[in-house]
């Protein structure tokens, strides 16, 4: 048995960690943390978790948050390294947040306005890397744990096994990417209300612009050991929950487009959270809400000289809350598939 | 460790059957079995389940559903009752369909065609009767159950505490019912189409037709210890899952308004998957997606002289397969809670 | 040609005034006038009125209204009345706040905070009274109009025809509707999220509280020439604009259940926006979408002793806009109908 | 005034060519024929056409459709052609089925079952062609006329001025699109049921295979004068009706970037429904929904070396009966607006 406290609890991200930590078989759940929600009931923000309604939220302080085996961190950006640098270094640290996902200061410097805060072991378990090492490697008894975004995660899973492979070109990616509202937190903002989100389909962060495009870069260059050049654009779906990536990359010269699949199958055969589709099957978000599998699909266009790979997620599961809980088994020596749901709620 | 094999596991019910039971932690699947499907992968009909997908469905034949301790039937109304009859009676039969709910055959012949099959213990456990005891009397060590109906699950939990205590009126009572296009299961009808179900409310079954209403009337009658007298009108919401039923009835004469809550109260507060909220928060559908609880709130009108119950389940777990899975725990002697969730998937 | 000006330019009632008068041969749109809006663009708020997008919100004053033959005013509620009484009297001002709806102070003084505005013509022209007028007849040449709130309209021309030839009791109505989350407003609210909404039905203003209670009871009331009792819960429906009323009475007695239909087909045989349904076909928001209908069909339900009419509408067209713009083309002289679409936008 | 008969108007397109029909002041409505249908009332089918309930469905017959000015044919692909040849030269056919949109009989051939039954005038008036000229000018007076497929209209629209001005590349095309399901047609399939639709993204036709493939490819290298070669990967997305293409191309080499914007700017000055947004401002489904306009904006991606252009159409409206309308205007040599909505109907 673990202890496991949340900073963000009356979030999104809190709230999909707490329903995953309630059926998490070796975890106790200790301090509820929210910030200007602080005194209220976690029933008054998540009323999907009733065993947990009467529990008040206390506030986000290292003191409340330390004495626990493991502490989510599901806080706004930049606020999570002041943070985490109060904490003991024996407590695990798994942060949902984007401040110690990128390596490059120069990269961080371009996207976001505050400070680097430095770079932590980046919790994509399954993502295959050019010399054959997975991010696992670095994750097994980490006690600070950088948690991917939500569009990384399902663009970097899509392509980097043919990246690392060599069968598709790094140079000339182009994303297309659907989510879910959740994807942009409980946000007070009038283009997110519902009225105006159901029955619409929206672009945003078009251009490059979006604070997700280096983190994908930075993986598929990882996958390619060489710089990959991504268009990446985001947009908004009139649903929940779920992501659907459309990831596209030009055949590798010379490579036939019946061993492309080849890479996928070898790379994620014994993942469990990764599910390459039998052929002629394509991933929904529908298939995988609520649950922690990426479902996968490719095919080869030789028309246009271009593999499709599509991948879809549950932004807040797989995308979230779910590697989050994949992190900290790992960084507490669990079997990674501890407590975690592949099934998801459809239809 | 109990073995379990459905029947009709293509169809929704079906589907979410296994769900549940993929997280239960003393079952073990057996066989799956379809009519039309069998032969086909469970992965062409529930691709929510990737764990299961690679699992050929088998003809829903005695032989293949015998040796079981549990058989779930999740089938077309009509279709239990001839199937059941095979089953040895030291097998647990769990059926998801109409066949066996109603007590009066009479009730049964205005509204179904077929003969009436006869009449198994009620399976829901909550319920309560104008006698003190509960459904779940008559539950615990039965090798013979008939799952309710999702509306009828919603509106007995709603309004029985109030009918069995005497402080609402069963004489007038009226119930309207928003309900997910799941419930209609995996029909192929024009009205089911998203681009007709998306953005658009319709009610259905107007005028006291639809066949959940004896189930209904039978339910409240039991609760209050006299005949109730129900005007039901369900309607088609667009969203996946879910029931939100809005009930009324009168007060009772001399009932004082602030007493009427305590009803509720006694009647629940061991229950563990029903949740009478804090007042000041209302149900949501959305809140119990995925869960087994039923979640109540309920108000005192006085200018109209009526008590309104509302009352949220998602009609495919609380409404269907997870009561048949709470049966099964009561069937075979297990802890109620065994293997259910009370969280739901949210937002 | 009449000349049009807006107050409330930018909000959701505001932008389905325009999107109706673009259509409207008859009108020529002048000032549009906002509050915090003011000085920004049109088309920074009302992206599907591309015709419109370059127009600069003025302030809501009155000497930037007056110098039009109409003004509409979709404002919350409480701003109507001093912005109206600055407004010469020559110049129609159609209201689609609640200020001027109610007849009695003391049933305003239960349901708002602010002083009691006064009573305007009431701009229902299908409404039907007991003394067998029709609200129409006060809106002809009328230069003050109180448009109807959403809810009163569906539920108003579902019942009264019913009420009104005595074939329903006016003494222990029940309506539950379900509404799309426009009928708030663009109201920043986190359960309004797109997020929360989707997957979601829930009731609100249970018990009576709803503000658009006393004014469904005065159109019963009057339809009924006598006090009606009414129940009324409203829910928010996953959808974006719409309302399905379900409307119960009980039938009144010694009527025929066969003879019942007679009344809604005489009240509205010649009204050009309101359909009675014919047999066998049910009312569905997705129908009346952007449409100046409203769609009506009943049962009767025998056993219950209950007659049950269904109404759909779009709250936004019928239900606040059309209604306004049915209003101003009485109030000027013009065809009710003129530039009023009876189709929607459906699938 | 001209007379108009429709073909398939008990589907979703004649449903829809009959909406803005009933909004036309120069059109009167005709005969409205269907295949299965035929015999029943309209109001069985369409039931947002209140007006046109009563209209009983004829006999698709050459006898039937001939006598009009105008034939809107609105069936499925391939049953165009025979009809077609049997309708006198002197009435304007407008064609909204794929048969006679290709001039290539070897690309109709690689994607379509039947012969190719020959090549009409292309019914997409603002298309610009590398020769400067554009589509409508075959269309003046024309008698046969091609309606465009749905996603080619989002995606020709979006990228025809950039390649007629050689600031983008036709060698690497990469379009991704989202649509409503309404684009499926009324087809009873089990993954178009809103329980399966709802909450849910899935692609399709993935990898170069769906039946707009050619039809882009067309259109695009027309723009261009060059062949172009596109990689389409077409997405159902949760909504009835819309669909945004998200369409990017790399940056043709020595343009600046700040150039690019002109191209368009210049090519759609004065097209009355193509709606270039004013920088900042991204198209939305939801603004479009049942106007005839396309909303278009673009970015430059510097680092990835690409133009993203995204386009939001209603795939009914725009991207079929109102496209089928403006063409019959341009055959009939009516103003090109007449009769069509620019407002969208939102939120």
């Amino acid at each position: 048995m673990f202890t496991a406290a949340i900073a963000g609890a009356s979030g999104y991200a809190g709230g999909e960690i707490l329903r995953l930590l309630l059926a998490h078989p070796e975890c106790q759940i200790g301090a509820l943390c929210a910030s200007a929600n602080a005194g209220s009931l976690l029933g008054d923000h998540q009323p999907h978790l009733p065993s947990l309604a009467d529990r008040r939220l206390e506030p986000t302080t290292p003191q409340v948050l330390a004495g626990h085996d493991v502490v989510f961190l599901a806080l706004p950006h930049g606020a999570s390294a002041a943070l985490a640098a109060q904490l003991p270094q024996d407590v695990a640290v798994v942060d949902c947040g984007a401040d110690f996902r990128l390596a490059d200061p120069q990269a961080w410097a371009r996207f976001y306005d505050t400070p680097h805060a430095g770079t932590w072991p980046y919790g994509m378990p399954e993502l295959v890397r050019a010399d054959g090492t997975r991010a696992r490697d670095d994750l097994r008894g980490a006690t600070r744990i950088a948690v991917p975004g939500c569009y990384p995660t399902a663009v970097s899973l899509a392509l980097a096994p043919g990246l690392a492979a060599g069968v598709i070109d790094p140079t000339d990616v182009v994303v297309v990417a659907a989510s879910g509202t959740s994807g942009a937190g409980r946000s007070l903002k009038p283009h997110l209300l519902g009225a105006e989100v159901m029955g619409a389909m929206s672009p945003y962060g078009v251009g490059g612009v979006h604070r997700h495009t280096p983190e994908i870069v930075q993986n598929l260059s990882a996958a390619a050991g060489a710089g990959a050049t991504v268009s990446f654009t985001p947009t908004l779906a009139p649903m929940p929950r779920g992501i659907l990536a459309t990831c596209t990359a030009r055949l590798a010269p010379g490579v036939a487009a019946e061993s492309v699949r080849q890479a996928w199958e070898e790379t994620y055969a014994a993942e469990p959270f990764v599910h390459l589709l039998p052929q002629g099957r394509w991933p929904s978000t529908g298939a995988v809400l609520g649950s922690n599998c990426v479902a996968l699909q490719l095919a080869v266009d030789e028309s246009a000289g271009r593999v499709v790979v599509t991948a879809a997620v549950d932004n807040l599961t797989k995308g979230t809350a779910g590697a989050a809980v994949h992190c900290a088994n790992l960084a507490l020596g669990l079997p990674e598939p501890t407590g975690l749901p592949t099934a998801g709620v459809a239809p």
